[in-house]
């Protein structure tokens, strides 16, 4: 019987299980892939403490710091999660029984499943603009998508780009007119009725292809079609939102569902930051050691 | 006119300046001090991607990150804060207006005062037991303090040290009565009516004396006699809860008072970490960041 059983490797599972582990839990962590979405961005700015660093790197960092705690790591999908008695955790060759579960499966943003995306990932393609932006100084960039996000993300890209196009695939943007005004004022070229059917580049991304043959020369592509939480294995108990987020109680990572937690991107926080992942992996670590000292044992 | 002045130079404080001058916010940050409780403390083992690294350490890497960015640093105390029209800052040598003011002063523990004390911090005097508790691993420990702090410090480092001592000074010891029990029966000794009168050692602590002239050989002294929130500098108009912490909104870090922010250990928040500081103050800079984008130039 474990106290705790995180599911997910990314920085807030990890950070979780580092905070279990000092706690003396009886913690297993479960999670088939360490690299998640911070192992494929480039250049990480905003990670306190390290002015510019690989995503890989950081990465790397955690799990060593892992590695070092007293944790069972158990590297296999998690297939169902369900609550009896115990929560039983099944995963692809055993099963675990716990006294709590953390949920910290991040959350997998939407690709344009074009030729050429996912081998410039962190060399030109840019899923989260809010990490990368400022790398692209005097650089020209595009926007994928003509929501809040992609509208957020190319005013924000007109303090740093030289030129900044917004391509929306539909005839119409959705984004708030106020972002749209915004964005014009600011120079930002948009065009509807754009479809992108490839990413071209050497080592770095140098260009894309429109619909019709003709290219567009950039450094960056920001892509901002939206991102979905990977929140299917939490048990249906568990409230979300209407985008499917886990709803948790800011105060402390708790859900509607006794005994289990979630942390990070998967949950309904406002921003979506490597370092707020962690702060949620700690606080929700802390959280269910408290849980666990003030409850009878199961 | 700023953006934002942040006040405080920790962990919160310093997050909130990366991620506010990455938004090209126009932000001052004004403290005189960046070492604060951090600085302060000897090994760090709960820092993601640090298995163990020197408080003095971790504050230079925050610092460094912080002085890259476009934001202005100014090294003095802060006299008062006031709204009107927009906020005054007012420190030693001048005065800044700002459209919002983010308050991450931090805590400040409460000390015993006796000799020693102070030339033992991070060498076997400690103030947060979360952090440092590992470190204890085989040792000798005392904590001062029958609060419930106190007994849960107690209480975690039966986990690691041979042999735990907590001392109360009054005659009866204020913490909850299922925590005393647990204690006592994790084999914690707890004696009554005890001052310590010195803490002595060579380059780390190797004792305490007691009112009776007495000693009592150990390894780590931790102080768990309470600590203060630094929210005096906060408007009259900002609420504070019975603690004295000031009340935020969990999900933006706003507070009772437009335009002004907190975040960090001056708040109310569950845990009192690093990571969730550093956490606090990027959720801040981007709230306030949404704030200045959706609200009338002031």
């Amino acid at each position: 019987m474990q106290d705790l059983v995180i599911v997910g490797g990314g920085p807030a599972g990890i950070t979780a299980g580092i905070y279990a582990a000092r706690k003396k839990l009886r913690t297993a962590l479960v999670s088939s892939d360490f690299i998640g979405q911070v192992g494929l961005t480039g250049p990480i700015e905003n990670w306190p403490g390290e002015a510019s660093i690989q995503g890989a790197a950081l990465v790397d960092k955690f799990e060593d710091h892992l590695r070092r705690q007293a944790i069972e790591i158990i590297e296999e999908d998690v297939l169902s999660i369900t609550k009896n008695e115990h929560f039983i955790v099944k995963t692809e060759d055993g099963e675990l029984t716990s006294r709590t579960v953390l949920l910290a499966t991040g959350r997998t943003p939407q690709q344009l499943g074009v030729p050429g995306e996912r081998d410039y990932i962190g060399k030109g393609v840019v899923y989260c603009t809010t990490c990368d932006a400022p790398v692209y100084q005097d650089k020209k960039v595009v926007i994928i998508g003509g929501g809040n996000n992609g509208f957020s993300s190319a005013i924000e890209l007109t303090d740093y780009a030289t030129e900044v196009t917004l391509l929306e695939i539909a005839d119409k943007c959705r984004a708030d007119e106020l972002l749209q005004e915004r964005a014009a004022k600011k120079g930002v070229s948009i065009h509807t009725n754009q479809t992108i059917t490839e990413i071209v580049g050497d080592d770095y991304v140098s260009g894309v292809t429109l619909q019709d043959g003709s290219s567009l020369p950039v450094e960056g592509v920001f892509v901002e079609i939206g991102s979905l939480p990977n929140s299917s294995l939490a048990p249906t108990e568990v409230k979300r939102n209407e985008h499917g987020e886990i709803e948790i109680d800011y105060y402390n990572c708790a859900t509607s569902l006794e005994g289990f937690y979630a942390a990070g991107d998967v949950t309904n926080i406002r921003d979506k930051q490597i370092v707020t992942a962690t702060a949620e992996g700690a606080k929700a670590a802390l959280s269910v050691y408290d849980y666990l000292q003030f409850s009878p044992k199961l």
